[in-house]
């Protein structure tokens, strides 16, 4: 028998589901369960130009953040950012992921997002960055998978205009199908407690402010910044490029979906929490 | 400032999502939130061999549900099914989804789940249950989508299997990609407040349970049973046949990883209810 209780229960379980499925913004999606501990020292790698620094020292006011980049230009536009937004729990560094300039089991947490997919040896730097991470301490990795994109309605001219910006960045080195494979790279690097949520961004005209932020111009206009050079090395022709991005915007409108899923790993390294 | 209650809070959060995330099973993932109150009648259209008859009815043990087929042969199936299971609260029926021969505003709420995928005009269709559902009343549409599958390590040879399933589902007047467009079929047949919620199924070693029970026994064993038909029909050679069956069932070993998605849509007849 069913009671009232269950019931209400169940659609509780609902609001549960609502809350991940149905959060507006990609920075909800992603970060509404990243959170550290006053106290705490977190490295992020691969900071960027602070995309996410900004959102980690709010989320985690009490903890201690170093943000470190190979790039000094990201690093002046990363520092930028986290003044303008009054972050006063960033310090960042210029430094190498493949060659780290701290200390063994120097951090309480590390934190990596949209860097493994850039990197040639992505298992090297999870096992350098294990180094720096204290016994007991947590790393965080999150990356996209441009193959978990699919839309309604359906299009090949869209499928080869992503099919370009795959291919661009395997030949830079990188591998933007990784999101599906963090938890057999965080196992080979030693981690343990391997845990991997997806964090799958579903879009139709319910949603206006993913259908704006994220379809638009989020993941079409990232398409087509490298139009220039898909089109210029020859991977596709410009009219296909052209009707592709169109078939892409087209998803858009209040007949369409979209889908993409970023993938969300936490693990632990071994041994006792100082 | 972050407070200690609120990394609590953190963790909550993550807790809920791993309830929908690292549900072991797929009934878990795909009815958790199904539920009806006590006294409410509900029309299961397409109830097939009563797969999820049983489910629906323990689910809702104080509605009364009525499941509905077209065909005799499953439908005895079906009730021998919910017999087992010793399912009191379900009644069959025989009835042709397109020519429901039910008096308008009938039911309290309609279910469908995996029936759309089978039908050359799911539109017309979902109009039909709109007519025999009260004001007010829901409907939830249940659906995969094949085109929503990826895995670790890829597999052009299992691309192409799984591309000779959707092609004989499209063969037969159906549409296996069918999951993505839920929003519009049911915006278009006019139901209000329509609810997407992708319930993506991600399968990794930590999740043995759904290794065996989805990725080896339903998916992979899915595409197994069209084998026979797809090379007969000359659409793929046996060797690359077997090569791709061999790497699905690769992406169940310890590195392996396979995700698929389901949609679940909950939409509105307009209307106060009674």
């Amino acid at each position: 028998m069913t009671t009232g209780h269950e019931y209400v229960h169940g659609y509780s379980d609902f609001e549960r589901t609502r809350l991940v499925d149905q959060a507006t913004t990609l920075t909800e999606i992603l970060h509404f369960d990243t959170s550290y501990p006053p106290g705490s020292l977190i490295l992020e790698a691969g900071c960027g130009v602070g995309a996410q620094t900004v959102t980690l020292a709010s989320r985690s006011g009490g903890a201690a953040i170093l943000s470190m980049d190979i790039s000094a230009e990201s690093l002046a536009a990363a520092r930028e950012r986290t003044r303008s937004a009054e972050s006063t729990n960033v310090v960042f560094q210029q430094a190498d992921l493949y060659s780290l300039p701290f200390h063994p089991e120097s951090f309480d947490h590390v934190f990596v997002c949209f860097v493994l997919e850039h990197l040639a040896r992505p298992g090297e730097a999870m096992a350098g960055l294990k180094k720096v991470l204290k016994p007991g301490g947590t790393i965080t990795v999150i990356e996209g998978d441009h193959g978990s994109v699919y839309f309604h309605p359906e299009s090949r001219h869209a499928r080869s205009a992503i099919q370009c910006l795959i291919d661009l960045q395997a030949r830079a080195g990188g591998d933007s199908l990784i999101g599906r494979s963090l938890y057999p790279i965080l196992i080979k690097a030693g981690f343990q407690n391997v845990r991997v949520s997806p964090r799958m961004v579903y879009v139709d005209a319910s949603r206006p402010d993913l259908v704006d932020g994220f379809t638009r111009k989020t993941f079409t206009a990232m398409v087509e910044g490298v139009g220039d050079r898909a089109i210029a090395s020859g991977m596709i022709d410009a009219d296909t490029w052209n009707r592709g991005i169109r078939d892409l915007y087209r998803t858009a409108e209040a007949d369409g979906t979209f889908c993409y899923t970023f993938f969300k790993a936490v693990a632990r390294k071994s041994g006792e929490r100082e």
